[in-house]
């Protein structure tokens, strides 16, 4: 028998699971052996696991994990969501893509007054778009574009069959109407964004960031706003204050961080839990597995 | 020979071709065998038909031709140019999809006010999507729609192989989350989306118009805008007055009839024109056929 499996109410019922909400019963602490912390909760979520003594499992609701380490408990092993939250994400990023090219964001600001702004407008049809990061989300964002009649071309960590590699990233810039960046956060693409890969675009391209704010610096942003385009749903920093000129700068779509936080999570989300449910009481390996606990 | 072959100059240069800015002049007019009239010009462009005693072939560049009927002098071919602006119809039919559900209208109404609206939102992933027009523009929207992890049904005039009759589309309403119009002004589709229509379908869905304004009964949208979304490129009246109630009505957002003025026109209208013109000098039948004019 391996242990209580404790899952948040918002994900609902599952089989082989006890729900909880707000915090767990003492009871629960006592013998939770894999835990799920709800989906952004606060550290506390992550604190309680110092009193569990029978925890064996904590697995995550998202793809990041790195704020989850200074509470994990000596010999646990730490599962993410990585894909749960890809269908939302490159959804999204499509969504800006082609609202900022189409000029939808235009017209939603110009209907207050009744203005019929009608004119050309780029398509993305027949665009060289650049995905910078081929992983799950940057996979996913593929897929969705390669319908539209573009040219993509997919940009990783390394070279690989259909991936360049990012030190090649320099000699796409200077032909791309389209970047796409879906990284994740590293000190290898922090402000990878900068004023040298920004001038490095040819007028009137769009840069869209679902990735984090910080993969962008903010001030190369507003330098080339105007020339060129932008689509963020992430900033930096984050939230974006009221007053910062971000939001009033030419040729500028913003949306306030909302990649994951869509009906798409839940059933994702299920199909995730439930898997590695059954996988841990059958004793077999999980899949997400980001920290290994040493084998006892 | 089959004589001379004008198109306007802002197709640019093709083979075969000679091209006329404005108006053709006299010793064109008293050559021409094919033509084909501006993009988007007035009626003069097509009256001036009557002043081509060599014409052959009038070749458009829209996919509607009836506007042209009044004008088409007796015994010449009327061909459209259907197909040409599917890529950039049903692109912008997926953009509106993406933006009214995830909000990006909203989120471009506040950034004036620099407001962070941060919530959670429908995602087109999982949702039930119905695309009325199983034509080009129909088949290009299923195409686009396919790898967003989505549920579409097509409906056609007639029921065929993954396509539903548009007689069975009231069963389909009462489960359908996202409707795209993407049909044809008929008498048969004239106020399709009526009142009855827009009742049946349940809380929160989501209506796209790309077809024509005359598609969908305006005084119904207003009757059920907030209880459901609307996404529109088209409306009736159009332009829409500045002072129309349409401009405010909640949960509606307008794009001014901008499916297919993009730059995915030029290089579908040229790849069009060169096969049409191949044809015509080779004798061969030409595509795209409306008005058939009768064997000599």
């Amino acid at each position: 028998m391996p242990g209580l499996v404790l899952v948040p109410a918002h994900i609902g019922e599952l089989s082989g699971a006890v729900t909880f909400d707000g915090v767990p019963t003492d009871e629960q602490l006592a013998e939770v052996a894999f835990y799920v912390p709800r989906y952004l909760g606060s550290a506390d979520t992550l604190r309680v696991m110092a009193r569990m003594p029978r925890l064996q499992v904590c697995q995550l609701l998202m793809a990041g994990y790195e704020h989850a380490l200074p509470f994990l408990p000596a010999g646990v092993t730490l599962c993410n969501a990585a894909g749960v939250h890809d269908a939302s994400t490159a959804e999204l990023a499509v969504a800006l893509t082609l609202a900022r090219l189409r000029g939808i964001d235009d017209f939603a600001r110009a209907m207050p007054e009744g203005a019929w702004i009608h004119g050309a407008r780029d398509a993305l049809a027949d665009r060289r778009v650049v995905v910078v990061g081929a992983g799950g989300v940057g996979q996913a964002i593929r897929r969705r574009l390669e319908p539209f009649e573009v040219d993509v071309t997919m940009v990783g960590r390394t070279a690989r069959e259909g991936v360049v590699a990012v030190e090649d990233l320099a000699t796409l810039l200077p032909t791309s109407e389209v970047v796409i960046m879906a990284v994740p956060l590293s000190p290898q693409t922090h402000r990878l964004v900068d004023d040298a890969f920004l001038a490095a675009l040819p007028d009137g391209a769009l840069v869209v960031n679902v990735a984090r704010g910080a993969v962008a610096d903010t001030d190369a942003i507003l330098r080339h706003a105007g020339r060129l385009n932008f689509a963020l749903d992430v900033t930096d920093p984050e939230p974006l204050p009221s007053g910062h000129p971000l939001w009033h700068a030419p040729g500028v779509l913003i949306s306030p961080h909302v990649g994951g936080n869509t009906t798409a999570f839940l059933p994702r989300a299920r199909r995730l839990l439930a898997e590695q449910i059954e996988r841990f009481a059958a004793g077999r390996p999980l899949s997400n597995v980001v920290v290994e606990a040493p084998a006892p």
